[in-house]
């Protein structure tokens, strides 16, 4: 059993999600969405994202965590934007000493709906029914809890494939 | 008397420089580089540099924080790189709970070398006039040197602003 946190970035809305994966099995722990004042500074903003991030890990405790790729956007300040909301997502897990992924969008909508061209009512759809009993009231948290259910999955079909290697493997 | 650090930051080459200013009198305390390995991935890359940003405020103990913002690159990805990198160099001096100001590089080369159109060199040059006897090896330091210096400035005109502000005030 393996417990793992998604993250979907935002400088404004960070949507994060815990799952926990036996397998395929699934089971919704917690999610939700930080938010940051747009009138704070972008240091203060930062620094709060930070703060929460830590607290969730530490309450949480997920062994692994899972960040969506941001979209890149046409416009370079807002990417650059979104980086800094990113690189603090990367980095708080790994300063609690957790391996964390990342995957693309579309990797996480195949991997959750089917098909890499899923828009984001699908995603929350399917979401739900993956994670039944679980009330998930954010479009950002549902993503979120996205990342991390296709993390689970490429975990599963990683660790399937290692066991299938070494199956074949001559003794 | 005010000590300030100056951060460039980047992905592969963060340059950081502190300085003490008393008015229009500089001094310089230390600068560097911190490098981190593209064979790592990226969080643990920004790990890398927010623990080493961290541990150099510890060392050095400056009051406040001044950050280039990061040349916006035509190029989307690397755009994102550099914002993972700023985040995480607006991030660290803010959970220092110092005070974080952010200089375009033009305001950065006219508050130095008096035109917002100089090269590298000149500002290297100007750099190393205004902290005699500091030796700086690297381009990456004394580009984040200049930062320090352009806040010191900055706060100087400031401060000298709102002393005269409060004499012109009516009694």
């Amino acid at each position: 059993m393996i417990r793992i946190i998604g993250i979907d970035p935002g400088l404004r809305f960070t949507g994060w999600g815990v799952v926990e994966a036996e397998g395929n099995r699934l089971r919704h722990v917690a999610d939700g969405v930080v938010q940051t004042d747009s009138a704070e500074s972008v240091p203060e903003r930062l620094r709060v994202l930070h703060d929460a991030l830590a607290a969730l890990i530490e309450a949480h405790a997920p062994q692994e965590a899972a960040v969506e790729e941001t979209y890149v956007n046409a416009n370079a300040t807002a990417t650059l934007k979104l980086g800094y909301a990113r690189g603090v997502a990367l980095l708080a897990p790994a300063l609690a000493g957790l391996s964390v992924a990342e995957y693309g969008a579309k990797t996480v909508k195949l991997s959750v709906v089917g098909t890499g061209g899923a828009d984001k009512n699908q995603v929350g759809l399917m979401v739900r029914r993956l994670l039944p009993g679980a009330t998930i009231r954010r479009a950002d948290a549902a993503d979120a809890l996205a990342v991390a259910i296709c993390h689970a999955h490429h975990r599963a079909s990683r660790n399937a494939w290692s066991r299938s290697a070494a199956l074949a493997r001559p003794a």
